[in-house]
């Protein structure tokens, strides 16, 4: 490349589009289906099930500790595709990019992407590409969209989830979006937070091969674990309870949210499950998360039940009951 | 919606956004599997080869004579998989949207794509949308991937275009082009041109099933017809010959790019089909074409041939001899 910048002319169609391709994109996203280079990339598939997902990821900073915007977009549709119980298989990647965007960037993201996929057993096999002008965009955004196979014979959902179930967590609540909120605001810490940004499939198999009667699985990104419960709550019109002192937090992200007022129930976390599974089954699960690194600080949180249908409860430290109610609107934009 | 605009609040996994979802998305891509509103589409699948593929959408203006940013991202991820010969299933969508879009702008979006999906029978089935601040975006970028399933026992690809074989174009060429650039300059016609923005599913079908022989399918958008072709010559190590005068173009395309010093060729199309076919089958792939609505100006327009491999040549109507190279760079940014 003669110029170190993206450039309109990268997103022409023309020779520049293609030198781009070749030299950026297959290169470290190196896979067959992907190098014939033709409309749509073709792949075997067994019959059944599949699942579809798809995000598109706007985050700023596009770099954090951590991680960054291209690791965030592979773990982000990678978790939406487990989520449903499905073994991921492809993703296909759409890159927005502004006139100006350092060509370095672009290679450290792609890079990070193409690690992030390998170490999740995805294959990128498809792509696009577009340049708007400078102001017209934010340096870069990325579209994933993948395909997951369902191999078992389970269906989850979040219309799934039934009263006297129990609820988990796998870890510490509000990493990926005090981290970013940190970095953007150059807030210092003693202890820096760094994101969760991760793949979750693995921890995922673990929950599903050691466990029966799991009903819901869900990744409390945007909204956080305060939104993805109400949505639970909403589908399945169970109310939900949970106790304040079982919900896991580091220090860095609760001093950091005592200083500027944020809560951390409504921040995202980019590589947490929760998992809602029959009360029988709940210790069960919670040895399950427990034997798989991105479970080591799983916590049984609270549990589902007939009362209060469609609401989020939780149990406060000084025996009060708190309703935990969805935010009408935006604590932390872009943060994904 | 209290506002008549896009906030961040739209944007936030809150209130609003779930009312956004309900009211906007999945009143407009009315579908089962979407909504259940879970983290990821469940749909069937038969067994067998999948076509995945990606296009983001930033086309300016928004809106053009002959469709929008919504018919043009469903129109073109359904073609790039009948490309590849697969009959498109299943679409995802994910929305980048500018805080002040207006609300009534992107529900007539979502219904032009609710339609244009509806006619070339695929599902959206999976979503997702961004808010980013005013001046982050330019009011709306679609990524659109999808999933077609390949029924047929046939190859196609660039890759397998060779000498020997007649080169066909479905009809007039750089209307999409022209028509975009016109209406964003503000040029004026006494015959408007319109973007032949359209699923080419259907017409795909109608050379497949008429027609032995066919080596490569190919809708020639950004970059244009010129791209195209040299991509194909590149892929399958042919040259390519075209007839200048066998290239269909529509007067107001040709009298504009005069105005404008532009090339037809390198003019983008949203709605054409350029088909390389065994030249014994030129005739009857021709006569498919012709068969459907979309494909009745259909032509012949060239072969492919040993010589001058990677290079496409058109002979003109004056007797000369043009190499036709892919350009270096950008003829019309945002054109899609």
């Amino acid at each position: 490349m003669k110029d170190d910048k993206i450039t309109l002319d990268h997103g022409s169609g023309g020779r520049l589009s293609h030198e781009l391709v070749a030299e950026y994109f297959v290169t470290a996203l190196d896979n067959e289906p992907l190098k014939r280079l033709n409309d749509s990339a073709v792949v075997d598939a067994p019959s059944g099930r599949i699942a579809l997902s798809t995000d598109s990821y706007v985050v700023d900073p596009i770099f954090f500790p951590g991680g960054d915007i291209g690791s965030l977009a592979v773990h982000g549709t990678v978790n939406d595709l487990a989520m449903s119980g499905a073994r991921p298989l492809y993703l296909t990647v759409g890159f927005i990019l502004e006139e100006g965007l350092p060509l370095s960037d672009l290679r450290r993201i792609l890079q990070s992407m193409s690690a992030a996929a390998r170490d999740a057993g995805v294959l990128i096999v498809a792509g696009d590409t577009k340049v708007v002008p400078r102001g017209k965009a934010d340096k870069i955004f990325i579209n994933t969209a993948g395909v997951g196979l369902l191999e078992r014979d389970i269906i989850l959902g979040g219309e799934r989830a039934a009263a006297g179930d129990a609820v988990l967590v796998s870890g510490t609540i509000g990493d990926h979006g005090t981290c970013v909120l940190a970095t953007r605001e150059g807030i210092g810490f003693s202890t820096p937070v760094e994101s969760d940004s991760a793949s979750l499939n693995g921890l995922v198999n673990a929950v599903l091969d050691g466990t029966d009667g799991v009903h819901t699985l869900r990744d409390p990104t945007r909204g956080g674990l305060a939104t993805t419960l109400n949505e639970i709550a909403k589908q399945a019109g169970v109310g939900i309870e949970i106790e304040e002192d079982a919900v896991p937090y580091r220090e860095a992200v609760l001093g950091m949210c005592e200083i500027l007022g944020l809560d951390p129930l409504y921040l995202a976390n980019e590589g947490k499950l929760i998992v809602v599974v029959e009360g029988a089954q709940a210790q069960t699960a919670l040895a399950a998360m427990r034997s798989h690194p991105l479970g080591k600080d799983a916590r049984i949180i609270g549990k589902a039940l007939a009362d209060h249908p469609g609401r989020v409860v939780m149990n406060t430290r000084v025996g009060g009951k708190r309703i935990v109610d969805m935010l009408v609107g935006e604590q932390l934009p872009r943060i994904c």
